[in-house]
């Protein structure tokens, strides 16, 4: 078994695999292709978009179809920019401002008479993206025989946040060390980083952060003549897919490595040190994309040590990045990390929006805050952030995490396009109904200059990128859905199988039906109806009921002998609900019309308290745990039933994480169930063993 | 301020402060005489006896106390071994056959006549612990005129265990970085180990294990030609004092280091690498103790890898240690710390005494049994472990733990020499009534050869070595104990108090007061009743309640909505109150003789439970935690009024650490009473805020 071999039977090729096809209609359809030829342009991504066909094709024909100089009479795929080819726009005869491809949008079309299929753009990037798109295509089985569409990107950023530190660690990592550091230096391995660059391309992802939120000591230095020139060599790796480079930044940096007293935005000699940082960034990396910063958030440096709040922060950066188009991305995961437990009233999940409304109108055009998608901290269910359209002055993107923080950290399968999906398709009615979130953080609702995805990746040196293989599919979702939030997420999870696993159906069927489920598994054996955390602190792996009850931390449950959950109702409680529009906001107020899934986070409820499902708070927890855990057992027997259907490599390393999320969730069943039968005192209906 | 003073003005020489001694009778008393004179002996610690005779008493005259080459006319202090010179025989007429001094004993006397102190013993180290006796009289203000006594210690073994490690940390250290290690190496400050061993044998400690018993891999190689001549030069300071050095081992050395295949007791091969190892330790240091052992005790190798018990395990180091006359101290905390916590069966009270008393008989001559005075871990409050005593055909000797792991960590104040005597005088009735534990671990009830006390030191390079400078009256205070069992708490604290701040009574009275007050205190405002740990896992540093409830390290207190206990009983519950002699037995297992203080270590009962002092459990727990925080306060206040009358940067630190305690203990008091009421219901009798 050679090299290529291994990597791809244990999943580092992902969906980008290239299987054969198997012989038939389909493989006779594409055989007829000659080759590739790019028209009306010479830049490298138009390059890079012909290799990936290229590449693609010959893996998927077993053949080399190679990149032409011209096209002669055989069917041919014409890669090429409106307006400067003749071939080209031969095939697209209503021309650009017809089509309106945008920047990043291309058009496929099939011409029967030549037999072409041609991949028009009005950019390189397009070309790219038309390239991927083709071989999406062929790769889940679909003819291109009459092919004619159109595609444009929805959201204009999409983009990943890397939160690796260069000691080779990632935070919140759980698929192995960093493949852009080792021992506080860049990587040598640079054909990683273009592999990871064409997995992201091929799904439509075209920015990246490099370095963690919380920067150190050393990744502090990024942005200074020393380290410099390894961001540039990685820049230039993205850039050959499309993919602009982002740093997170240090806003203490003026004082750790400036020689400056004082990191005040307000002060010139600060705006001059950063100013100054911004233009030997730009004259190494021209199409440097800006600055990621967590400020002023778990204990993290920020303008209020000077007495100056966000927007002060936030722009003296973006004046410094302003004359080079560059972009400030501005978290706003604020809250008082030094909560008292005792104190009822001050509820984490306000801060955001506490902090960043009354700012809105202040910040500068080239600044944009970037909200989690939950208020709390991407829990397995929380509600939609409020903070999200809830500034039409200020530009916003949506953080999600596609890295498994709470919600399994890769040895749990959870499929979460399921999640996002909800979240993007709940309504904010901030402008009446419709004010989806989907168009809030696509900049429609707003018409916001700046917006889109942003997202936590969850990959690392593991040979498949993210430990267990199923995870790929939310990297791989998480991208197809910023390019589109109305892909479905069975689709999309049909997609990502055929690509790595092939056309059976049978195995379509129980991998789709495994990563469906996988969200309401986790979530039933897990922290019940929307209360949260109930983790072990730290490394938040594992249940513990009390670990986070009586710590700083702000995410508390208040479950004592006769009840549990939060009261953030405004006539009682925290005046959370007050942060939504109507009629959000008496929905969630109303104990009656809030949704059992989220009823302990908006409410302190008896065990005894009727859910609308019918079953009682306590029921309804020892139920759904031994649901659960039956559930996940039940995952490991399906994919038992691909033996023999798959690749034995493949096959293996998912079975193993099935047997141990299993066998886990038992551990978590127990501990729920136990901690409430041992406070409440009420037996399970069932008398099913608890402890 | 010279350095000699700021290390003195912060506890550095601790008891050995020396003080100057007011004017007045004891001064005239003291002024009287000329010199030392040391007769009989030319051995270097008789010197180190006449050293430090003359430095204390320099020191307290303010004048220069000479070692002489002959006594004079003038009155001097007489160091001497009996039957080799005439003064000293002349002083101790009766001989040493009358006196019975033995090993390490000396006599004391007053010779009206020529005005001479003399120290007499049969041995050098008797010489050393008589002028430490002497100078602890004169520093207490005692006079020394008719003074006629005489001193053998109790225990044959006053050993310390330092939990070093060689990479400068300590394990459960509270006082900074180790001072025998920093980064890998042996420390080059051989100074403060001189100054460590000054005063250990002041206490009359001797003899100390300077490497963790958690033995990683570099200081698997302290019993190398790599590492013993560096172990060597530390014996050599330890040896001027009279301190036998002992090495922790790492049962798999001979895999390890060794290039064995494997460390099988039994194996012919794994017994002469052994022996060879002892070999080379004892040609470089021919004094050498012998190994401290934990072997099969949390996850550390052991015999049980080969199917051997722990007599295989100890006989065979025990055999290579033997031609030397070296000992093995094999600890018995031998537990399964891999247990599950919905087991109710398993108990791990129980595992040191089955583990071992099957064992009697077994081991050879010198193997010592290292127990620990609980069958837990050092809790604030536990019962006696069962298994002291119950081998008498073993030797054995008890472990205190002097570094406060689970009683503050020198943040909090805890004098623990009540504690330890509590134990002492515990009568386990194993051989009738009078078979206290302090008759077992001096070797007296079973006749044992070898016996006494270990701890584990609560020192590091702290300035004033332990933190907390109230901390180090646990270190006097275990060093005094182990020399003697029947000195009492308040007069080993009066002493410590007077070496340390002066004969000022004021200051004596509180300080005393508040040492004597601290485990009582402490112990109110942690865990109730008994029960244990309630703390956080790990650092094992304040409350958690839940801890260590739902874990694999055996620990529970199984409270739900009705009740909170463990049940131990023979009737009902684990049985291991089966481990104990009549009328111990009986006493435990009955829910109505069982002691208040122990009820929830033995038995499992309602919160309505009502104790001996007439409260019910509920009331109890919410009514010592309240008082507890209101005594730590105290404390604070009490010593705020020692303000002028003690050294200001003394006092600063103590009052620092007070007041850090006095805040932490309000920690401590509201999440146990919320816990409790939480899961209750029940309010408190006298509706105190609760959470």
């Amino acid at each position: 078994m050679n090299k290529t071999t291994a990597k791809a039977e244990y999943g580092y090729d992902a969906w980008l695999r290239y299987r054969s096809i198997e012989p038939g209609e389909r493989r006779e359809e594409f055989n007829r292709f000659s080759g590739i030829v790019v028209e009306g342009t010479d830049e490298p991504l138009a390059h890079t978009a012909a290799r990936e066909l290229s590449r693609g094709l010959s893996g998927m024909l077993g053949r080399e179809v190679s990149v032409l100089e011209h096209a002669g009479d055989a069917p041919c795929f014409v890669l090429g920019r409106l307006g400067r080819s003749p071939i080209i726009d031969g095939m697209f005869p209503e021309g650009e401002a017809s089509l309106g491809l945008g920047r990043e949008g291309y058009a496929l079309r099939h011409e029967p008479g030549s037999g072409r299929i041609a991949i028009g753009a009005d950019s390189d990037a397009g070309l790219l993206y038309g390239a991927f798109d083709v071989l999406r295509r062929i790769g889940t089985g679909q003819s291109l025989k009459g092919l004619n569409i159109v595609e444009r990107p929805v959201n204009g950023l999409r983009m990943l946040n890397q939160w690796d530190n260069m000691d080779g660690s990632i935070e919140r990592g759980y698929a192995g060390s960093s493949i852009f550091y080792e021992k506080n230096r860049f990587t040598q391995n640079l054909e990683r980083l273009r592999d990871y660059a064409r997995l992201l391309a091929s799904t439509g992802i075209n920015a990246i952060a490099i370095n963690n939120v919380n920067v150190h000591r050393i990744e502090t230095e990024l942005i200074t003549e020393a380290l410099l020139p390894e961001v540039a060599k990685v820049a230039e790796i993205f850039r050959m897919y499309g993919i602009k480079l982002f740093l997170s930044i240090n806003y203490a940096a003026p004082l750790e490595i400036g020689g400056l007293s004082t990191a005040d935005p307000l002060e010139p000699e600060v705006a001059a040190w950063w100013r100054e940082r911004a233009a030997e960034i730009y004259r190494t990396i021209p199409d440097f994309g800006g600055f990621l910063v967590k400020a002023d958030s778990e204990n993290r440096p920020g303008p209020f040590t000077y007495g100056r709040d966000h927007a002060d922060g936030a722009n003296m950066l973006a004046e410094a990045l302003e004359p080079y188009g560059g972009l400030v991305i501005w978290r706003c995961f604020v809250y008082n990390c030094k909560q008292d437990w005792r104190d009822r009233k001050t509820d984490r999940a306000r801060a955001a929006y506490d902090h960043f409304v009354p700012l809105d109108g202040r910040f500068k055009e080239n600044v944009i805050l970037q909200v989690k998608n939950g208020p709390i901290d991407f829990q397995v269910r929380e509600p939609v952030s409020p903070l999200l359209g809830a500034m039409p002055l200020t530009n916003q993107m949506i953080e999600f995490q596609v890295t498994q923080e709470y919600t399994g950290q890769q040895h749990h399968v959870c499929y979460l396009v399921p999640q996002w999906k909800e979240v993007l398709d709940f309504d904010s009615h901030l402008k009446g109904e419709g004010s989806t979130v989907k168009r809030i953080v696509d900049g429609t609702l707003h018409a916001s200059r700046y917006s889109g995805f942003a997202a936590v990746s969850n990959i690392g040196c593991d040979a498949n990128w993210t430990g267990h293989l199923l995870a790929q599919a939310n990297l791989y979702g998480y991208g197809r859905l910023a390019w589109n939030p109305e892909l479905s997420a069975e689709g999309i999870a049909d997609e990502w199988i055929r690509l790595v696993f092939g056309s059976d159906e049978r195995v379509i069927q129980v991998i789709r039906g495994i990563l469906m489920d996988s969200w309401s598994i986790y979530e039933k054996y897990t922290a019940p109806l929307g209360i949260g955390f109930m983790v072990n602190p730290n490394h938040h792996y594992g249940p513990n009921v009390d670990g986070y009850e009586y710590s700083m931390w702000g995410t508390y449950h208040f479950a004592d002998c006769r009840g549990i959950g939060v009261d953030r109702t405004i006539a009682t409680g925290t005046g959370y609900t007050s942060q939504y529009a109507e009629p959000n906001q008496s929905r969630y107020e109303t104990l009656e019309t809030c949704p059992d899934e989220l009823l302990l986070f908006f409410h302190h409820v008896p065990y005894t308290h009727v859910l609308q499902s019918g079953k009682t708070v306590i029921q309804h927890i020892y139920d759904t745990h031994f649901e659960g855990v039956e559930q996940a057992g039940k995952l490991a027997e399906l994919w038992a039933g691909l033996s023999g259907l798959i690749e034995e490599p493949l096959h293996r390393q998912v079975a193993e994480r099935l047997a141990e999320q299993a066998e886990h969730a038992k551990e978590w069943r127990d501990q729920i169930n136990t901690y409430f039968y041992r406070k409440s005192g009420i037996p399970d209906q069932q008398g099913r063993r608890m402890y």
